[in-house]
């Protein structure tokens, strides 16, 4: 049905595989940083998500960035925010402004009034995906992808994106039951939606807790990441015989680890705040590490943007270990690319990448 | 010369020595959430640098939320950005916006006319310490503070907050050697400023490292811990023949919890990612710990305050240890309070920390 796949150098790395350089792609590497992704925007009324819910332009956005760098792999343009727009929420993005939710969750009847969406509603993404998998003609692997049940709910109370979370964790601390409620709904949902993704042609899926690590330590615990645990338990990992590698990435998770580490994700994503090194050394054994450059790198010059690179790849270190088992790296930014970045500086970071992790591959 | 102190717990807390309960305080106790904090304010013209610099204005606010609740500490009434104010940066506050500098450093020829300010231009600080520390009478111990170098460098360089910090870390990242100038004046600028603070009446101080989260695991060793560091080995640390316990605070400085425990400081502050029982166990027999409740936990009810703030006493857990020596823990937020809090959540909050943590003091 597919076309054979040529470089699955990121699935061998995400499930600790021996690969010949550490496989790479990078958070929002579809986006606005690319003259030729801003031209089909306007193509697309100029607006977000008429690219995303228009199937041949989230294709032609989707391959915008493999046409010019060699990267590793492909991920669905899309937002985090289509699950709870299909919820009836409201989704629209003002000029200027980021996502807002006309109908935010802030009540007992509004909370009562959710439900898993009638997929149906998300029938543009899956058709996405589809096409974007026949588009990549087995170029690269391409990655499905979700919010998380605790950053989806995070914009479903707030209505907006906030700098505080104030209405959220109100709720969460004055009525845990109309949290937790929420949080039900969305890990079922998260759980259709990423299936359904896997159904149309997703060859891996990533979790994005974009916003656990706003949560106190204890919280983070019973409201986040215990319904990623969940989604990570409901999703199918074998499609066609093929391995369905799951990503979970917590920005701010690096005091909780060890705890992501076990909660059933083939890889984990780090930010740029943790030591890849001692990452590896407490659960690289268990699972593969994705990141995790700090994304303002790229606002550098070449030389520096190389250094940092290999400074990323020689924190993890020869991902071969000396009993001939291979560990899982996969460099990406620990952040989505600024809209600011200069894309040849994107050229240079891949060329680092791959030119480095080759060469620390036969290093002695 | 001084007044006789009558509560000593929190000093005590700093220096591992036994107390009769948890000691209190609150970032930004002193602030927005209080009626009669805006009243002040209103009489100095509605401006935040007016509050500051006028010395019976700083010593009013800096004692009202004594005079609601038994806290075990002050804090100075100030700013962290007196110090590149007094540089000559042009500091200003737009209505309903956050600090901004006419003259942020951004170039070769800024970072070359830096110096360390003249005190002279700081002394409505240091006046206020003397006011404050006189008004108190000895009821607690007054805390004097200061931004961290970096955290300093990231204002000057941005010329305003920031969400990515792409100005700061794209000097960072292309010049470290301007980078490395600015840090090195800064630095010794928080030494003058932090002794004089000291000399003038304080009794403990503490480095806000506001910042630290958000550089990338080497960098910042490199451009943060090694500033304070140098900070911290600068200061006098005992005065009239009393200890001056010294504060250190990164807020999102988990991953780093053993580093910054080794810059020298008596006390490392955590915000609320971190678990404490377990940072006690790292670091606990070297250095007292400070926070770490989530200040949103203040919008919920009282009861479930209280039962957020035992949890975090419980985390810690007793400060007797079996060999009959103390750790210290001192009961904070994990950041400044919230304009939007009701004083009535923080008098539960005060009554819930001195009462669970002396029963958790007889208990077997």
């Amino acid at each position: 049905m597919w076309p054979t796949l040529q470089n699955d150098t990121f699935l061998r790395a995400c499930l600790r595989q021996p690969t010949d350089h550490t496989p790479l792609w990078l958070m929002r590497q579809a986006g606005r940083y690319l003259p030729e992704y801003k031209a089909t925007r306007v193509k697309a009324g100029n607006s977000f998500m008429g690219l995303a819910t228009n199937v041949p332009y989230a294709t032609e956005v989707t391959l915008q960035p493999l046409d010019r760098f060699p990267l590793d792999a492909a991920i669905l343009f899309s937002d985090i925010l289509t699950v709870p727009d299909a919820m009836g929420l409201g989704l629209s993005f003002g000029a200027g402004e980021g996502p807002r939710f006309a109908h935010p969750v802030r009540d007992e009847a509004a909370v009562a009034a959710l439900a898993v969406p009638d997929l149906d509603k998300l029938r543009y993404v899956f058709d996405a995906v589809t096409s974007i998998r026949r588009a990549l003609n087995g170029r690269v692997p391409l990655i499905g992808f979700s919010g998380s049940p605790w950053t989806l709910a995070c914009y479903m109370v707030e209505g907006a994106g906030s700098d505080d979370y104030r209405l959220v964790k109100t709720l969460l601390y004055s009525r845990p039951d109309l949290m937790h409620r929420i949080l039900e709904v969305n890990a079922a949902a998260v759980i259709a939606y990423l299936n359904a993704q896997i159904d149309a042609g997703a060859q891996a899926v990533m979790v994005f807790d974009s916003w656990g690590g706003v949560l106190a330590d204890g919280a983070f615990q019973r409201f986040s990441l215990d319904y990623t645990r969940r989604v990570v338990a409901g999703l199918q990992r074998t499609k066609d015989g093929q391995r369905i590698p799951c990503i979970v990435f917590t920005k701010g998770g690096g005091p909780w680890l060890e705890e992501i580490a076990a909660c059933g994700a083939d890889v984990v994503g780090l930010d740029w705040t943790v030591n890849l090194g001692r990452a590896r050394r407490l659960v690289g054994d268990r699972v593969a590490l994705q990141g995790n450059l700090d994304p303002n790198v790229l606002f550098a010059p070449d030389e520096a943007v190389a250094r940092e690179a290999v400074a990323v790849l020689d924190s993890f270190g020869r991902p071969q270990r000396s009993d001939g088992t291979w560990d899982g790296h996969i460099f990406n930014l620990g952040h989505g690319i600024s809209q600011h970045t200069d894309p040849e500086r994107v050229a240079t970071l891949v060329e680092a990448v791959h030119r480095h992790s080759r060469a620390l591959r036969s290093a002695a």
